[in-house]
């Protein structure tokens, strides 16, 4: 068997030193950024006053640094984008890079409702040192999200992103699945390399694997509740809050996907998938899983239930 | 039968003028403030290049100005907030706050995701002018809105408004219908005045008026659709997009409930309930309604659909 | 002010002993059978070895038989028709015809999945001395049942039922609407007098009247829940579970609608519409309403939930 | 790599056997049934008369047979069974059991509405050859089925049953998921030996295999789309309407993953998910698959959309 440092390294090789140098898809030459791999999303601590608490920010980079993540996603759902002001997302999201190991990638939630507001956030991310940007479907007007308009919003966000596009479908949270037809389209752009899929629906997971399958089109899993699963039918990575708490052994289910350790790798996601386990871990923790969603962290004193939990 | 000067004074009265000087709801006396009434929910212009028209905002307002109605609400779903900035938004509302006429009622929205965003965002309208804040349930994380959540964040949100706050239920937009508990409760706030309740379901508007009728409560329906309805249940007014095309009729709707005359109101009523009639009005005009949710305006240029309609 | 018995008679009038006595349909003359006013959903006891009661039955009728009904609903969702073999539902309603009044109307539920048993269950409950039948949507292959389908379901039935039909919705229990252009479709059908609306959706109710206004179409109201305001957008009378238990008061909101006391009415719709007050009438009586869908009665020993309740 | 013969009887094994001559579960020694396998499930043709066609039935099974299955699911979803009489589908069940190879399991759908119906239903099946019965929720009354009641209606079905029961939960028709809880509780009965989950929720499916781990219960997936992933978290097999067509290619998909060639089942379950390949090859055929629910058979005359297809 393989060592983490090995099938980390073996799994991005070439491709990944190229993509970091292209320095924007523009060039148009060669193959998307890789993404694959294990991010846990960021979550954003605050002070008892309320305040992004940057100390503490940092600290637990430190702490997620020691796992073999392939990097961050900083401003998911996880992380409570909606509670932060638009400096604050910047903020944090320069933050974590400076803190964070270089090696890895940032992936930093830039979706905003209205197409304008998402560009200038992607192109500020890029300039706090994203390496690409999620962006999460619009979803206050859901009824008028038809394919055609979400396939107009991410691709004028992707024309105009000096980095690379991942897109965010979370129906828990947002009321609507992009259209398998809208990822569809969406993978032939160059500058949109891959979709983070928190719907849980591994048919659907499956089938854009395999529609998307000449457009060096990437699927990253959106809990551990389906990374296993997700690996089977072609995903190549997951974005998982329990990574945030259980970082070795999410990376572990990886590993022994990727080397065909299946039988062992079912034994591992049946723990990870097994909600008491997880609560007993995470009772002591500042951060925990939800396997089946709408659930998020909310742990900041600005949500609406903040003062209660 | 009354002219429309005559039965609009007669149904404001004191309270209204009370209302105004009494300054805040601190002073704990006398009546809630009286938001009965029909509003056009004011949408925002947008020029070529994407910017707030407010040339032709303030256009539109001295249009609505020459209808009965009680006042206008600004910011709402109609009124895209989600693609506007803070700023955008606190500077339409000033806008708005000039061109009106001085006996109509402002009614802003002010609803964030984050408690403390709701209340920064409702200090500030309240100093451009908003006469009362209209404030959305937050969303995102619907999964955990749960009742003590909103009640939770209502409170926070009346307690520190310096003018009354109007509760908004949308949940074609929101996916989730503020519960009747929590709406029972909250109605006991001295300073929460009234819900606007978009839902559509005449059941629910019907028991949350017979369930705060001690509280002074006021329940606005939020569609010209099923607007005969809840006045037949008890409530006491409109927030209807249609009013931005059809104001006198949505008007005269209103008269004719307030009045008793039902069949005339029920002829009324199924003619601005009939979409074609209403297709064939506002094919020319800059606004048409949705009767039923969850469609809205969206002629923004910063719709993520603005450039296809 | 009118006292039951004058409205009653005025009401309904010669079109109903016209309707009576034609015969069938086909006859294609003058309009179709006047279904209006309030029916109690007959519920189906059982005894404690799970067999239908038809002594009990039979008292119930003689009870209900007090009260200005227009006449019963036999086999609809409170009479639990889905845990009866159809020879029960036959007899059940034969059982009906024989112990209620003369005067009053039987509409009994003859839905079945397919075409081919619901146009058999339909001649059978003609024969067995239904006045008309009310017919749910299919609702198992609900993704398939688009509007062609139920439009092509629903004339089949209408084509060869010798006896007028009501179409039925209920989502709260089938999942689906009947959709607005079906019914507008249907209702130009000789044979479909009308439909019972359960979703409570009062736009909706007040589109379908306005739609089919020149079809002699009639719309009965599926809850007391929204019967008030069913009857200010123009339905006819309703099909409500409350009746069984508060028979005089629910029509005597009828009265109140139809002799245009709309105070007066509201006061008793909120009486009506709030659950404290039903339960405590309800607790020792063997029925009980509920005004919020998809609550039915089941008290049947054959439900799943027969020997818990 | 094992050929087809030799894996399939590895599988099986002596507990098969066993199982077969224990006559019923009354005995209580020993494992529950080996209900592990591919499973198409079969259509009900119909003549042009809209009888059903039980030469047709034969001459389908015979087909059918050439495969390595492990039995046949009659009376599912895809046969159409609310379309038929009781007595139709005993026959049905009864000419499958005739028609079809020895060796094969014949698991029948005996599900009704009523507890009491659903026994009797059960019964019978045994009576006519059946080995298991697959039981669908009761789903009419889906506001009122409550863990407890969905508990206790499958107790007492399983209690009666003297064949081994398999839980269907088919969301997409039923509108209601049988929960986890449910299925847990469930799985601890002597005679209840598995679920069909045609959810597609893998989460799901692989927490009910963690969580029944101790009980000798069995997942089959209710749909190809989601079998390889199913097998990658537990499942034991499925009920697969692509089988119908496909029976060679989904079966080779089962020993695929049943031998751990991962990378060719990828490629295998990717193009059996794809609709368009599937459309083609379903285009000349009597039957089709749909992957993606609610989306059944219906090819009976005696559907509403019978006479449209």
């Amino acid at each position: 068997m393989l060592g983490p440092k090995v099938w980390s390294s073996v799994r991005r090789g070439l491709s990944r030193a190229l993509s970091r140098t292209m320095g924007s898809w523009a060039s148009g030459e060669g193959r998307k950024m890789d993404i694959s791999g294990i991010y846990p999303p960021v979550t954003t601590p605050f002070t008892a006053t309320a305040e992004v608490d940057y100390g503490k920010l940092e600290e637990n980079l430190h702490k997620l640094g020691t796992f073999p993540f392939r990097g961050f996603v900083v401003q998911g759902s996880n992380g409570e984008f909606p509670f932060l002001t638009s400096s604050e997302r910047l903020e944090v999201v320069s933050r974590v890079r400076q803190a964070m190991p270089k090696d890895k990638l940032l992936l930093a939630g830039s979706g905003c409702e209205s197409t304008q507001a998402t560009v200038e956030m992607t192109v500020s991310m890029a300039q706090v040192g994203a390496d690409a940007v999620m962006v999460v479907t619009p979803c206050y007007y859901r009824g008028r999200m038809s394919s055609a308009a979400l396939i107009h919003h991410y691709t004028k966000v992707a024309d105009l992103s000096p980095i690379p596009v991942v897109l965010y479908s979370v129906p828990a949270n947002t009321g609507l699945d992009l259209p398998v037809d809208a990822v569809v389209t969406l993978s032939q752009h160059p500058n949109i390399v891959g979709i983070k899929d928190s719907g849980g629906d591994v048919t659907r997971i499956g089938l854009i694997v395999h529609k998307t399958r000449r457009q060096d089109f990437q699927v990253l899993a959106g809990s551990a509740g389906f990374l296993l699963a997700s690996y089977a039918v072609g995903a190549v990575g997951g974005v998982c809050a329990l990574a945030n708490v259980l970082g070795a052994q999410v990376c572990q289910l990886e590993r022994l996907c990727l080397t065909g350790q299946w039988e062992d790798a079912q034994k591992l996601q049946h723990r990870l998938i097994e909600p008491n386990t997880a609560k007993v871990l995470f009772e002591n923790t500042p951060v925990w899983d939800c396997f089946v969603p709408p659930q998020q962290i909310l742990t900041s004193k600005r949500s609406p239930i903040g003062s209660q939990t």
